[in-house]
């Protein structure tokens, strides 16, 4: 028996909830108005992600409108390469820019001496976050995994086909082993760090990982998610950690059972029945209503999240989308939902 | 017993041929130099595909250069929405773009009275090829399934999220289901005129398959796959069909069980021994290198190569890649992956 007492640690501790407890990936962001006020007024959004004030507010903004299970801290992946001394930017309207990595001597460049001294504004966002959530409220922190920060570190943008990371990884395996090495010790002691200053729970965000083959996933996703989670549940046997290596599909198997996550977050392409009998029998489940359905509105949504809770809410289950939320997402859509999930 | 001889359509009959054929999507294009040389003397890219004389050229090129089992006409899955009459171009180094359709009056006006006429030069170049190839090669002839032709008719050009043409199936899947239609009854009737003109075999490209939860893919994927098989294999029993449902991963089996495919074809992220167990149980199985490692060359062609040969060629199994040739390919890699395959 779990001796925890808020909702999502109990599901993430293997028990399972009814209703199940649900918060939405990306629940603080475009679709919400008063996310879009405070957004404004900052000089540009990796500014807004290292202003705790900002941080903190626009993270229990969806708390305070939707009494969401949980709340993520507002940040972003790629403040790693960032610390590490990448230059990173946010085009308005096209994503994010970073001056790619594309050589052994760019590797050597990389910083990691003053990782949390430029990350510190990040831990103060955690912990102000968790004196000001509300008691039931479990508060994630979070990090990219190291293949999906990388497709940037090496592509520079965000990327249709990944051909130049993927294509150093195939040609000289050593060499890109060097730099998911660096992002596997920066993200572990920046998760650390996140767990010390009062995260309860940890989400790694694989958003990359179905463009890999087995074996290339194997050493890429799943080993750097090994090392990552053997080290920080060496400091911190008792936090858990969820993880998302989404468009995994049938890989989706190996990482709930190799990797040591405590949960595993499902994008909405998997099927819910082989989740019920291939994952939720290995670990918690987090997932996975299409994000497209919750966008659109009208009959698919209580179609598609009845499904869900027929399928997965007799094991382990947190409710979520299959990734984030939609910026035209409209606020009723979301409201819906949740009184689908929570049965009202 | 098949009756067949030629190696391709002896493994579409189900039988096990050791080497496997082998024939690489893609083969003829960006990489040849001939290629090349070519395509520079044609206005535009439609006009490439629409010349005859171009077409069979270019389909032949990798055939004489590298010996194929299996040569595939050359043309694209756009000619359908173009023979509609939806204003279709192709911008160099930006790749496809369309006037997008997005209401039901916009789907009206698409008109199937000249489909036939408009790709009449298609047809030809399936006549010739036929005549032109050696004895032992199999002419495939292709299309794109209705769900991915409906990405780039709804959107306009490729997509990174396809956020408006799912959105579209969600709101109003009635109009959608109306484009859906629409595009299946011109793509069956393209590939029952190939088979007139000559070919022995067909392939059906699903590029954006993976996109789609269950449900959806059920709708869009597997039931369009159906009916175009249903009513080819009504007029041509004996033509076989490869089904290309890219990213599909878990639902692979169900596409390989539901559609009345031939033949399978696998993009590089399904694991092979599962692909062996349950696609390769109902149909013979095309695949599925990664044509990043054939880029990459060195020793990773080798070794992903012959595990696909180790755990594949015990049943019936077409050599391939996992999607199509890149442009940057040497061909002296081309030439490696088929003394490996071969045995040579």
């Amino acid at each position: 028996m779990t001796t925890q007492t808020k909702p999502l640690l109990r599901v993430l501790a293997g028990e399972t909830l009814n209703p199940p407890p649900v918060w939405l990936m990306r629940q603080a962001g475009r679709h919400l108005q008063e996310y879009k006020d405070l957004r404004a007024k900052a000089e540009n959004f990796l500014n807004f992600c290292y202003t705790p004030d900002m941080a903190v507010e626009v993270t229990l903004q969806p708390i305070r409108r939707y009494s969401m299970d949980a709340a993520i801290l507002f940040s972003d992946i790629l403040v790693i390469p960032d610390a590490l001394g990448q230059k990173v930017s946010f085009v308005p309207g096209a994503g994010p820019k970073l001056d790619p990595i594309r050589t052994v001597a760019e590797i050597d460049r990389l910083q990691d001496e003053r990782l949390h001294e430029h990350l510190a504004p990040v831990y103060e966002t955690v912990t102000r976050l968790r004196k000001e959530l509300p008691e039931d409220v479990t508060l994630i922190g979070f990090a990219g995994a190291p293949w999906t920060v990388a497709t940037y570190v090496v592509e520079g943008a965000g990327s249709k086909d990944y051909h130049t990371v993927r294509s150093w990884a195939y040609r000289a395996p050593a060499e890109f082993q060097k730099l998911i090495d660096i992002l596997t010790e920066s993200t572990t002691s920046y998760l650390i760090k996140q767990v010390e200053a009062g995260a309860e729970a940890l989400q790694i965000f694989d958003s990359w990982a179905g463009v890999l083959p087995p074996d290339q996933f194997e050493r890429w996703v799943i080993a750097p998610f090994q090392k990552i989670i053997g080290a920080v549940k060496d400091r911190f046997p008792q936090v858990p950690i969820i993880g998302f290596p989404r468009g995994a599909g049938l890989q989706y198997a190996t990482f709930a059972e190799k990797t040591g996550v405590d949960a595993v977050s499902l994008d909405s392409t998997v099927p819910l029945e082989w989740a019920r009998d291939h994952v939720q029998v290995h670990t918690a489940v987090q997932g996975n209503l299409d994000n497209l359905a919750l966008l659109a509105g009208g009959e698919s949504i209580e179609a598609e999240a009845k499904r869900i809770l027929d399928v997965l809410s007799k094991g382990p289950l947190i409710f979520n989308l299959g990734h984030g939320v939609l910026p035209d997402t409209p606020v009723t859509h979301v409201e819906r939902l949740l009184e689908i999930v929570r049965g009202d």
